[in-house]
């Protein structure tokens, strides 16, 4: 049987876990919290970073944190996870989606400055599969109108963007905040689990004390408050020090896990290219400002049925390949604010996507045999 | 050095993670979750169950199962933790904090009512210590003017209330909603972690939903619908597998963790009473409709001052017992709404409280020589 993930565990996971317990705190905030939130902001340029219980709360960070207010608009594609729009949704805003690129399912950038209106408080592209958005024209259109820029890289750990002035950077460094997931399908897991990068400077205190229950028990632990307690709105944003110790051994293993998963990314493009070009199947897109970090390979089938055929026929061969969104657009829940718009791009990746197992220990040679013959 | 807290770890937390992983599964709501529910489901009498990543999450699905809105107000004991309040007034909620019991430091159930106005929406109780609120109290008022009861059930874990039916419940079972902690100072620990109970079937179906992230995801896998999407507003409030597979050892010893627990309170109970009496010194009182579920051992001093003498004496000793909450009414966040009630039972547990180190390796016997010598 291939399933279409398989969480990666390096053995050491455990270890930190009982390391944890010995070190007396298994709460949030410890020992492994600050290794892992350094580790990203050395390694990465990140400003600073706060590790979450997942994405999807660092995105209600983000959301809390630029304050989001009733009629709000937010820009953001529909071919997206729920959470990049409920995030927002629960602060009361209005989720404004916009059309995939044509090439890949990240949000058209040439699009976006149309939906523009007074009311856009914030953009927030995501970065599909890992692949950078061009973050130079997302950026021009943010500033021009004076706009917040919510990176949702959920799924693009290790990936960099090269822009106009010819600087590489990672993603999650270039807009005003961003978010990851450490989600059991991720590169890099602990299960559950997400970070917030702040970037913009101005929301580095507050975002601490949104994470810390709305209290400024940060500062008081540094000592810069003589006692502590309710200052702010907030929740319990920040992870058990049992997620945090899982998650370090992972990223201590970051080099091989990364190495691994592109030699299988390159092995399915070159086992599959022939075969997607004969079939006129569209392979993952990787712009020129973009990097690839293998954390996913998908087709995009010409029609919804041939999309249903394979993964049918990869069934019979106990091969699980899934697809992925439906537009939000089109969901039960927002049919309900009775949207309008056409977002054909979106649709075509909701109806015609379909991902191939990926994990660490997976043999590509079996999926691409079965596709192929 | 003694401590005030030290998480227990059976040892078995570890070999569960590891299960897990070699499950295939450690993102949210699976084998363990299932177990871990299931376990509260029977033991207690709890219609639903669902872990969450805290307890401060379990009352914020609270907030939004019950539907609060803007300016709706939610009555609940100042002398609480910051996450009573906000996960309400996230939602908009207007909160009306009443007085603690001169007697113990939960809500003051005889002056509830005179708080109610038709915008009162929800009383939510805490179960200070895990002592039981005089449920019937409390929910006649509910009964007659309509309102939801959510007990705060964080520390109140394996506790009881006997109403005047003479019937022995579980706390948590008696509110239309509860909400559990296993925050490592708890009984029972995941680090991070909570639960919300739902006793009010109504609430059943939406509070999957909202757990899913907003998707009918768990109705998908039973089968119920054929395929899954956004349905409503959510979050990722479920934990970790390896949070479900730590929590669950846990569970398993909860017995001998619970014996062990009463032993040493009884042993400071025991070891105090004389002292205490003669200090003028209130010990911690369980009414008779109450169980004592031994999660905490305080004292409560006659002035703010006599507190302190005990802290810095304990201190010189490497002992370490700290104060618990600042009354929410006279914090920074909500002194700005221009409060104008006095709450002197409140304030008397913020100035007079102590809590002395409670765990399962303490001997306590050493933090008792060192008050009463």
């Amino acid at each position: 049987m291939i399933p279409f993930n398989k969480p990666y565990f390096t053995g050491q996971e455990t270890e930190y876990i009982k390391d944890a317990v010995a070190k007396g705190k298994i709460s949030g905030n410890g020992y492994y919290t600050q290794l892992c939130q350094t580790y990203f902001e050395k390694k990465y340029g990140f400003s600073k970073c706060l590790l979450t219980t997942s994405c999807t709360d660092a995105l209600e960070m983000a959301a809390i944190l630029i304050d989001v207010k009733e009629g709000d608009e937010i820009i953001m594609p529909s071919y997206t996870f729920v959470s990049t729009a409920n995030a927002f949704v629960l602060r009361g805003a209005k989720i404004i989606f916009a059309d995939s690129n044509p090439k890949h399912p990240g949000i058209d950038e040439d699009k976006l400055e149309a939906l523009v209106t007074p009311k856009t408080k914030a953009i927030v592209p995501v970065h599909y599969a890992g692949v950078a958005c061009d973050m130079d024209k997302i950026m021009d259109v943010a500033q021009k109108y004076n706009l917040y820029v919510i990176e949702d890289a959920a799924q693009a750990i290790d990936s960099f963007y090269t822009g106009k002035d010819g600087v590489k950077r990672a993603l999650g460094s270039i807009g005003h905040l961003a978010a990851f997931s450490f989600h059991e399908t991720k590169n890099i897991i602990s299960g559950e689990g997400g970070m917030l990068v702040i970037n913009d400077p101005t929301f580095s205190k507050r975002a601490e004390i949104i994470w810390e229950k709305g209290t400024n028990r940060s500062a008081f632990f540094r000592g810069e408050v003589d006692k502590y307690g309710w200052v702010d709105i907030g929740s319990s944003f920040l992870p058990s020090e049992i997620i945090a110790a899982f998650l370090w051994a992972q990223l201590e293993n970051s080099e091989a896990i990364q190495s691994k998963r592109k030699e299988i990314w390159n092995q399915y493009f070159e086992g599959l290219k022939n075969w997607a070009e004969h079939h006129k199947v569209q392979l993952p897109f990787v712009p020129e400002h973009a990097t690839n970090n293998a954390h996913m390979f998908y087709l995009v089938f010409p029609t919804l049925e041939q999309r249903q055929a394979v993964i049918n026929a990869l069934k019979e061969k106990d091969i699980y390949a899934v697809f992925h969104y439906i537009s939000l657009h089109s969901s039960l829940y927002f049919d309900k604010q009775h949207w309008g718009g056409q977002l054909s791009q979106s649709d075509n990746y909701s109806n015609c996507l379909l991902r191939l197992p990926f994990y660490f220990e997976l043999n590509p040679s079996v999926v691409i045999d079965a596709i192929i013959k």
